[in-house]
């Protein structure tokens, strides 16, 4: 018999240690709740969409541990990912006499993950907060290494905090529930690991990419440990990204483009994360780090998981306009995730012509 | 001969050391500019109360460490204090194609320092900024140890991050600008520092309150010096407010309560606290942590400063219910700094009809 947690895998991030939970049923699972940071108050942070299938199970998990439990929905889906929606939270805490101790569960995907956890970052500076991710692009990568923001109009997730949450709590079983659209964009983010962090990785899930379409319980639990180790391994030796955290934006200097040039919410962030691997690939291809096979194969293995691999038609100014207001952008030089060798990402510059001619190779004509 | 700045308290607060720098004539002593962080960009952050009197000296001194300055005006005021101001600074730091190593320099009181603090903590999740506060609260209390924080209609600096500026610049002659009322309202703040911690302090207030009232240079020198020394051992103890920290409330949680019942921006955040003090050294008699004799002594002190002792009129269920908000009540259980003994405060909780007594012990009638 195994222990009830047998797959959890450790983060170390700044002065924060805490683990991340992956396993199927842990919602029903008292082991998965013990041991957090005790209060009278919690207040679980979800939306509509996502509340009537798991917000019962987790009042349920918490009912042990917290003597009030309240919740909080917020409107569904990134165009929501603001300042508004953010004081909805903030509203709510205050109406319900929270305090210091009060703990946020943030119940959801990667926009009530971001949201949340930039609410606990901020509420009285700080409170604790548990990520309870719903979808596989949360549960691989938004909610884990206490990345947490909203969007400002100009710019994806511009406004935040580096914020770590006390605990992540996989549910595996949450997974047999999302739309196959947003499966396809939680395996943009697991494919990015192969690429810049691990070959053999890419290897097993070309290999498997049949099996996790169909959600194959094992393989999806091996996609999102790997993915989670990788991310963590990273996250410990940077967590505030002044280095090698940024190789974790790989695919994401041109997917925020898209993001933004079509409006937040049009595409899904792994669709545009997909899409944006492929030309990061093809730009990688170009400054001489990788063989052209190299990038043709992983825009094979983007296409195979269900993902766009053309971009929307932008005119090539605005995607450079919209590329110069990056994170990683400096003294207006935009600066690209780019594979160096197969399994390795740096971080680099590229002309501006150059840049041009990968985005009109990969998006729709006009 | 002195050295140019020869007058430094050095704070160490988590990871971050930083200098906070006292003299006259600041802004034009290129020393004090020195060895900041670099960036092509640098934002100033002020008002159009301070932008006319000092934003061009400082102009001149950040002139050789930065290729392009621009500023941005917030409106004047705590009443401004708010998510819409704040994003004022966002909007201009993204117009401006500002990075993550733009720095911010704070140009002005309490609220310019808060709200570019916590613009600074929050844009691209953290860049640096420099504090250079013009009245006397904002270099004795506010600029110093990182406290950033906005308002929300339901209670003061509820929303906010610990974020430690690069250096915090107190150029004394910025005093003598200071409208009397703005004088008297930093005092308070000076005054707070004794009964916490250091009577011998308080004595030399009291006694030097005629010159400091004067705006004797050498006077205001000792008490930014003396404040922003107990206030940088304090935070130095313990940053993130677990515990200790606390005491630098004393007053506050009176003040805090007077300022949101009345509406921001009535009465100074400064005036708040002193009547705020009067009402707490009320409750620390009553609890037997000093005598009647120490508190009327704090009151006549406060009173020679120029601040109010009388607290408007509320209900007490108005009181209570303020007060429940604030950031050191848990489980809605309010806490309080009283004085346990002359040089010492610790945070305790009062039986709320003692506290009623006290309120209307100071207050004015209906």
């Amino acid at each position: 018999m195994t222990s009830p947690l047998e797959n959890t895998v450790q983060v170390a991030a700044g002065d924060s240690r805490y683990d991340i939970l992956i396993q199927p049923g842990l919602l029903a699972t008292p082991a998965a709740w013990a041991g957090l940071p005790k209060s009278a108050q919690a207040v679980i942070v979800s939306n509509p969409t996502i509340a009537p299938l798991y917000e019962a199970a987790l009042r349920r998990a918490l009912a042990p541990h917290h003597a009030q439990i309240s919740t909080v929905l917020l409107p569904d889906g990134e165009v929501h990912k603001d300042w508004v929606t953010l004081n909805l939270i903030f509203d709510h805490l205050l109406a319900h006499g929270c305090d210091r101790k009060t703990v946020l569960y943030a119940l959801g995907g990667g926009v009530i993950g971001d949201m949340t956890g930039f609410a606990a970052a901020s509420f009285m500076r700080g409170v604790p907060f548990v990520q309870v991710p719903t979808t596989l692009l949360a549960q691989v990568d938004s909610s884990v290494g206490g990345k947490t923001a909203i969007n400002h109009p100009r710019g994806k997730n511009m406004i935040g905090a580096f914020y770590q949450p006390a605990r992540v709590v996989c549910d595996l079983a949450t997974l047999a529930t999302l739309p196959p659209r947003e499966l396809s964009a939680g395996l943009a983010e697991v494919i990015k690991y192969g690429p810049i962090a691990d070959m053999a990785f890419l290897d097993w899930i070309e290999a498997q990419l049949p099996a996790l379409m169909a959600r194959d319980p094992a393989a999806l639990a091996h996609a999102v440990r790997r993915s989670c180790e990788i991310k963590a391994h990273v996250v410990g030796q940077d967590e505030r990204e002044s280095g090698l955290r940024a190789i974790l934006n790989f695919g994401h200097t041109f997917g925020h483009a898209i993001e933004a040039g079509l409006g937040y919410g049009q595409w899904l962030h792994g669709e545009a994360v997909g899409c944006g691997m492929v030309m990061a690939a093809s730009l990688s291809a170009e400054l001489g780090g990788v063989d052209a096979a190299f990038a043709q194969r992983l825009h094979r293995i983007i296409a195979a998981a269900g993902l766009p691999t053309q971009a929307p038609h932008m005119p090539a100014e605005q995607w450079l306009a919209l590329m110069r207001l990056d994170k990683k952008a400096s003294a207006g030089e935009i600066r690209f995730v780019v594979i160096d060798r197969p399994g390795s990402a740096a971080v680099r510059p590229a002309p501006d012509a150059l840049v041009a001619q990968v985005i009109q190779r990969h998006s729709l004509p006009a």
